[in-house]
């Protein structure tokens, strides 16, 4: 062994070397008191302003009960895969609820958005011989390692740059099939896609189309169902993919599509076959928040109150925020190290927590703080945290960039 | 769309052909009343002999009540990866508690023992540049997937043949490095991995060991550590892996070594960095039951009592098994068709539910029904399944093997 820590020493030092040694904060949420939190480095209550789950329904208690309702009737663990003993009747009452939502025949879960990504872009691509994805330069991660593991040909478009993307199209043979994936909501720009042109360029050169709506189902269209719902392009899109781990407050991911595609995937696709289903009070949870979502407007009509009250409140106090049609407010920071000591101050000294995001999450040099408001952060709490972040800033002497514009951010890569 | 149908329906038609199209039975397992569940098709009670929860702990008290607890006091899921906001305080209790178990120095928690060996697997490949990899040929989908994405040299060695392995071995260039992958119980056939040798083989060729301890953590062991515990070899291994989803009654998965290299498979795990971690809930509630499970050797002792009785009892009948040491018992009917129909004779006509397992998941020709007593199953219904499966082998007229040695088995390759 002594032989192969030279391995492991150089790896890690190589991401403390470049300032993005990642060190994890532990905390406790408090349920009914959301976005507060225990912060078992010191004891103390932190404000969370970093959180994925949008809209505290993690906390609801309609998902809280179906949760436990679920543990004392049915136990913990699934206890199998889907095939052998865990396909249990939440997850199959969730499948159904799922493609209902998004309006298609048929839905799949997986235990992860992640891992729905990562096995259906793979397995498309066993299914379909000579794929060729067409794939958005600031897909997530799980995107880009799916298509890698299809082995198939990929093309990475310009973000959102539909010229780029017609070329690239352009430049292969009419012939092959083809699928273009992409993202309704960007994760870290909160910037969005343009669905009606790669709807139309599809079309046109009869491409295949995979959204990624991990960060707007629940939030977007009229029964939460994402943006696409929201743009009247639900029916449009082939594969829709989405989470439960985010604004509906649980943890799993699923695809919505035809029986037939889902049908398929669902025969092939490894990551889906060999690994124990999602447990059945997870499943539970996630359908009541769905089926919540889907009737109620209050958490969305807060939540756009909640951002809207925050981007006003930075401009005041002239901070600089990436600006963006969505959720997603990114505080530029453009410096790794200045990043993680603007996020250590304010969790040590101001009892905020918001995680500074590095590269690999963004390009070097695009460091930023990425502040994610909920329905259940209060007036006071924003005040509290840009006057805290405007001190912190300050204090560290960041010079912010003036207000960036997505087109602009663009031009930098 | 339209021209793409016909890849989705080839796919399908394909699995269909073969007789291995895959139907889920929908099932609602008993808290309390393990093993028996409720099947939503005709909504009777059937009494279930094929689930990973070998210990039926998903129903224990102290483990349902750790999930619910937790969901009452911090909410259903994690609400971001564990660098963004998602690293609850129950996580940190269990990563710690999963290094004291194996006596590591650390642990690292996955999404699922599946996404524990891929991302691992192919994170190791990334860190060891030139790393060569030695892997049983049965090992699971998840480790030959890993391995796979590391995109390194793979040599696969006949199963639990250690003089092939040894061959291959000397066959790779000395000073390249070295990684010998496998399980400690074979998932299909129950048989167990040559430890000691593996081992010596490991340090006469300097190579790294990977054991994947997923269908022994909990069963075996004097704490319940596994298989490399209970032969002492767990200070050996260099990296351990398991999962708190089967006998631990959960969802999880993990690996645990030194803290150089869990730390290095931590930084650069594309699968463990970009996912929403583990709920607080389920974390909870694998604490509860790893430690239950380190005093208690009730459970064990019930388990093994019940699978002697089944052999026993199947020998009696004249139903063939796979011989092997561990609770694992699988009789053969060696074909898909065969396989399905018993399979399905079993729950139709006598309430019992013990999936039949084809291709890919086993050879073409070794299809067979794979049976996992749990120390919940009672005499009684050891005798009715025995004399069920007896009237459903006969009236299908299989042909069994005679009771098939590993050796044989490995020949049949």
């Amino acid at each position: 062994m002594n032989s192969y820590n030279g391995f492991f020493k150089k790896a890690i030092d190589s991401v403390k070397q470049e300032g993005r040694y990642r060190e994890f904060t532990d905390l406790s949420r408090y349920a009914g008191n959301f976005p507060i939190a225990k912060n078992h480095a010191n004891g103390q209550d932190v404000v969370v302003w970093c959180i994925n789950d949008y809209l505290c329904m993690g906390q609801h208690p309609k998902v809280v009960k179906a949760a436990i309702d679920t543990i004392e009737t049915m136990g913990v663990g699934a206890g199998g895969t889907r095939n052998i003993g865990g396909t249990s009747h939440p997850l199959v009452l969730l499948e159904r609820e799922i493609a209902s939502l998004h309006e298609k025949e048929s839905s799949l879960i997986f235990t992860s958005g992640y891992v729905a990504n990562d096995t259906s872009l793979a397995t498309l691509g066993k299914i379909i011989p000579n794929l060729v994805f067409f794939s958005d330069e600031k897909n997530h991660a799980s995107i880009i390692e799916g298509i890698r593991h299809s082995r198939c040909t990929k093309h990475v478009f310009r973000h959102n740059d539909m010229e780029h993307l017609r070329e690239l199209l352009e430049s292969v043979d009419i012939n092959l099939p083809k699928i273009i994936v992409f993202e309704s909501v960007y994760s870290m720009e909160g910037d969005v896609a343009e669905i009606a042109q790669i709807y139309k360029l599809a079309k046109e050169f009869n491409a295949l189309t995979y959204i990624d709506e991990v960060h707007s189902v629940g939030l977007y269209g009229k029964n939460g169902a994402g943006i696409a719902q929201s743009l009247g392009y639900m029916d449009k899109i082939d594969i829709i993919q989405g989470t439960l781990a985010k604004a509906y407050g649980v943890i799993g991911g699923y695809i919505a599509g035809d029986s037939l595609i889902i049908d398929a995937i669902r025969s092939f696709a490894s990551g889906f076959i060999f690994t124990t289903a999602l447990p059945p009070s997870m499943a539970a949870a996630a359908l009541a928040s769905i089926k919540h979502l889907k009737e109620s407007d209050a958490e969305r009509e807060k939540h756009v109150a909640v951002v809207k009250k925050l981007k006003e409140k930075l401009s005041l106090a002239n901070i600089n925020y990436l600006s963006s049609e969505s959720h997603i407010v990114s505080v530029m920071i453009n410096d790794q190290y200045l990043a993680k000591k603007a996020s250590g101050l304010l969790l040590e000294d101001h009892n905020i927590y918001v995680q500074h995001i590095n590269y690999p999450t963004v390009p070097k040099g695009m460091e930023r703080l990425r502040i994610t408001p909920t329905p259940m952060h209060s007036d006071e709490m924003i005040d509290d945290f840009v006057s805290s972040l405007k001190y912190v800033l300050e204090s560290l002497d960041v010079k912010q960039h003036k207000n960036i514009e997505q087109e602009e951010l663009v031009n930098v890569f």
